[in-house]
């Protein structure tokens, strides 16, 4: 059912006896920088949606609806319809009920084709089943999933490194196989399909955004405890050794400003380990949970 | 509770039968410029909510969390505080847990101190008082309840019309009684507490955005349907006559862009006008609801 006088939506909510509402709002920061320079807009609606739809996850929750919101300086009706096929196609994916948005004109803030796009996700959880970490000990494995590129963070870094005209993006790099706007264009990866079975042997999950493995593990370890991660344990992306040398960045900052490869962490008590790297093929053991010794809550070797 | 590792919220959502959860996305539109000229951000945030809090109002909802999303160009901490303090304080006037948001930095998207925000209001509603408009039938009156200014509409309209440098905004007007800067400054006004003891004999609401009158209330109208506005039964108040003199603007095209100093239209059957103009003393009857003759479905004498 559509709401009839706003930009918005109505949701029945069936069969949950505790339900938790779980919320995020996210944009995709200066991604949209590179797809206004290559002029591809059908993704960055994907990129949108499931950064919210792993936010959320991150408590256990399924995702319910999404709402977007885009302002542009000017209404370029074909770029609104490329974003919002891509916003439909994440939804679809997930069953996440795309229920309203709004795209607004709002003159002399926006330059040129210049746009903003905010997502707007609303999740439920069973409270019991409500995902927090407070379970997490010393002892407990640190599994990653691979990211499939920078996802949505870094790219103001990576915009002063490697340039943001056309030219400059559709350089190809042997390194990548492809050009760099392509590399930086790849949609950010969901985890709700994979993680879904697997909630109720998780402890607690870590969406690695902004801040990197070093700001976002933190936040759903219980107080006293630290992350020890052995950067051995998985191939850091080609994309992130090139960023590293082109711009000179120093390694803790790379860990800082980029998912280095890893997308979304998973801590689980060491008995459930094979039960999750075998219906998770692509993931690897990349740490464990210590004891906080000093300040630093995230140690990486 | 707060969520761990995104920027979002939990709520546990209690003591409903059939819940329906009513959401909504809005921005302010280019009152923020208005509000960057004179360097008074204080009272968007009140703007900001209330906008939404009217929204999922005309549902009957009443709202539960909101979140904002604020991207600035480069983070000015003084202004975010100023934003949050009229975030926080409209919320808390409705009893809406401000539950969450983001703040991002967003290079070269922005220029100088602009900033876009974003809300996103999430309510509810037992599914059985839920407000659609689908038993308003011909001969249903319409009550206006006063604006408080242009809300957050017509602003780009404005600025072409009195410029949007400090000077201009702080010219004095005698027919406002202030400067033109302070009268668009004024905040958006929340119908909420006045309006929820009465949501029992509402048919339906439009909240007057952009579009107007004859935009919003169609869509509350069922089919066939049309109001007939009377312009005659309020006083269209000094900041509208002076914008349209100024900037010689078409009659109808004020009521397309403005809100003409009705900022919430109630529609209810002939019976109930009495209980509600005595609880809304500065509510009027405003028009009725006839049959639709022609294309127009909204008409004003």
């Amino acid at each position: 059912m559509a709401g009839p006088g706003f930009f918005g939506g109505l949701f029945e909510l069936k069969g949950f006896k505790q339900p938790v509402l779980v919320s995020s709002v996210d944009g995709v920061g200066t991604k949209l920088k590179i797809a206004g320079a290559l002029a591809k807009h059908d993704t960055i609606g994907i990129d949108l949606v499931n950064h919210c739809v792993n936010d959320i996850l991150t408590c256990g929750a399924e995702p319910l609806f999404f709402l977007d919101y885009i302002t542009m300086g000017k209404l370029v009706p074909e770029q609104v319809l490329a974003i919002a096929k891509g916003l439909a196609q994440a939804c679809r994916e997930v069953g996440c009920a795309l229920i309203g948005g709004e795209t607004a004109e709002v003159p002399g803030l926006y330059t040129g084709e210049d746009y903003d796009l905010v997502g707007f996700i609303i999740g439920v959880v069973e409270k019991e089943k409500l995902i927090m970490g407070k379970t997490i000990a010393v002892g407990d494995t640190i599994i990653g999933l691979p990211s499939s590129g920078l996802h949505t963070n870094g790219y103001s870094l990576v915009r002063k490194i490697f340039g943001e005209t056309k030219s400059a993006l559709d350089t190809y790099y042997p390194e990548l196989g492809q050009t760099i706007g392509k590399a930086l264009l790849e949609p950010h990866r969901c985890y709700y399909h994979q993680l879904k079975p697997l909630l109720p042997v998780i402890k607690g999950m870590a969406h690695i955004t902004g801040g990197g493995l070093i700001d976002n593990v933190p936040r759903v370890l219980p107080q006293g405890l630290a992350a020890k991660f052995s950067s051995q344990a998985w191939a850091i992306p080609p994309l992130f050794q090139l960023i590293q040398q082109r711009g000179n960045v120093d390694r803790r900052e790379m860990f800082r400003v980029f998912n280095m490869g890893i997308g979304m962490v998973v801590i689980c008590s060491p008995e459930s380990v094979d039960q999750l790297t075998k219906a998770l093929p692509e993931a690897e053991v990349i740490g464990e949970v210590t004891k906080q010794a000093g300040e630093k809550r995230v140690v990486i070797k």
